[in-house]
């Protein structure tokens, strides 16, 4: 049998996923299983060690037959030592995780930023396939990103570079969590969004958002954006104003990077083409910074719920 | 006779300079004529290719001992099929220059912008040596840049990419060139500390700026650079602004590209460490945007008159 497969290991706040993937981008067999909060970070890894373990043992992968395990993880990733330096989402904080699972798991282990990841799995096999100069941002809690130029992922010095999320957008402005103000992280995050969905619904009693909030439970994308399409002026101001901000972020990329595609995902892509359109009129309204230049494709993210699988097996394809 | 050798030109606004480099960064004989204004454009790359036929003539250069021929451009350059499709400076347009400079001289031709011609030299050669992410930022009429990352200059879509002047700084800031406003450029470049120099001096009728001007006869940084060295208040202010948003734009730089060093060069660079001292002051406060990543070094450019030259050569080497 040919080395033609890997693990990808897809770390989240609430849960953790896995599953063999193969170089053509194809989800072989899934497990999962949630975080226990009460357990600490080394805990939680030696309990996915157990996981790979009786994984690789049931499905009959070995050195001969398996490349290796990718993982992917939300955070700050020494891609050079191994180490998640800092994860705001899981509470970790300088955990040796490539050498802890190297010595549990007897495989090669390759560790890298979850963006990163569904940059390299949305690269290889998704919305930003075959292009060379590439982009993806993910548009969560936070926003995260992953740049592909001339081909190759764009690590800066020890895998710490594309934090777009932290690109000023307003000096001065909405305040970040990494201690500057106005990031772009800011104002294109969930987070961002959120917040200022609260400040229009607390000034506007009879906005429609009340209604979806109280149908939905809890504050989300979904309360601006489903009462927007439902013709909410409100609503609709707080989704034009976000997209005029993502727009704005994207513009700055377009011009530091010039990809062919830049790709939407995480949380708020789900809006989709009610999201887009907005966003790409407005870039092309200030024609991607100059005229006569290539455009800039922007699209949604193809490959969902497996990217972060897929993209963290793709670190050995 | 090894070929080691190429022809650097720096194209400029009022001269076009040109020397034979050695790949160990040496520059030969140097040519250099001035642009007459009254020319266009095919005539200025006529008289290019004449100056450089008597100067390869002269050196005995020919095919067998030289590299090619590189160019270095202000403006916006399509490298993929050798045109330079718009100069601000220069006031060129849609001009195939490698064509014609390959037909008229025998040689191979390759273009670059300047900025990025920059970015080669001080990577190669100065301020950068031996650095694989590296980005050189240019402060003069306009900010220019160029990214070295993972070794290789980033190019993005035909050669576009890297256009760092262009990224956001301000929301609706002061108006930019690019159509936008609040970029970076639109801070820290020559052009926006003339512009802050003017404003600060008609609300001071007393600042030692005025005497400056007077004593320089034109308006340029050194204007407020230099009495803010003596010790006015308004010049320091001028100059304290400025280099909080240079530096601002640098922390963006840090995020995005994570990379060992940021070289400064340009007329505003010649300010040396009392701009430098300032703005990594700015910089280390906010931490380079985060706790515990590996620190940005900020220098100045090394290689001086030079860069130009040494940089386009550079492309065959």
């Amino acid at each position: 049998m040919k080395k033609e497969i890997a693990i990808g290991v897809d770390i989240g706040g609430t849960s953790i996923k896995g599953a063999a993937v193969t170089s053509e981008g194809e989800v072989l067999d899934v497990f999962a299983f949630d975080v226990d909060k009460e357990k600490n970070q080394e805990e939680i890894i030696y309990q996915l060690i157990d996981e790979i373990k009786k994984y690789t043992a049931i499905h009959g992968y070995n050195k001969e037959n398996l490349l290796g395990i990718g993982v992917g993880i939300p955070g700050t990733i020494d891609t050079v030592n191994g180490e998640v330096i800092y994860s705001n989402n899981l509470r970790w904080n300088h955990l040796p995780i490539r050498k802890m699972m190297e010595e549990g798991t007897g495989f090669e282990v390759r560790i890298i930023n979850d963006a990163k990841a569904a940059t390299l799995a949305e690269n290889k096999f998704g919305a930003g396939k075959k292009h060379k100069d590439f982009v993806l941002i993910t548009l969560g809690t936070g926003v995260g990103s992953g740049i592909i130029t001339n081909n190759k992922l764009l690590t800066g010095n020890k895998g710490y570079g594309a934090e777009l999320g932290h690109i000023m957008l307003r000096l001065d402005g909405e305040p970040c969590t990494c201690g500057r103000s106005g990031c772009f992280e800011a104002y294109a995050s969930a987070t961002a969004l959120n917040r200022d969905t609260k400040r229009m619904m607390n000034q506007h009693q009879d906005s429609l958002m009340w209604k979806k909030l109280e149908e939905y439970g809890c504050l989300s994308a979904k309360v601006a954006f489903d009462a927007a399409k439902e013709g909410d002026k409100y609503a609709l101001e707080v989704v034009d104003n976000y997209c005029m901000y993502l727009a704005e972020g994207l513009l700055d990329i377009c011009n530091a990077f010039r990809p062919e595609v830049i790709v939407l995902s995480g949380g708020i892509a789900k809006a989709g083409d009610f999201l887009l359109s907005k966003v790409v009129k407005h870039c092309e309204k200030y024609h991607y910074g100059y005229d006569g230049l290539p455009k800039v494709e922007i699209k949604i993210s193809e490959l969902g719920y497996d990217t972060g699988k897929i993209g963290a097996a793709a670190l050995f394809f």
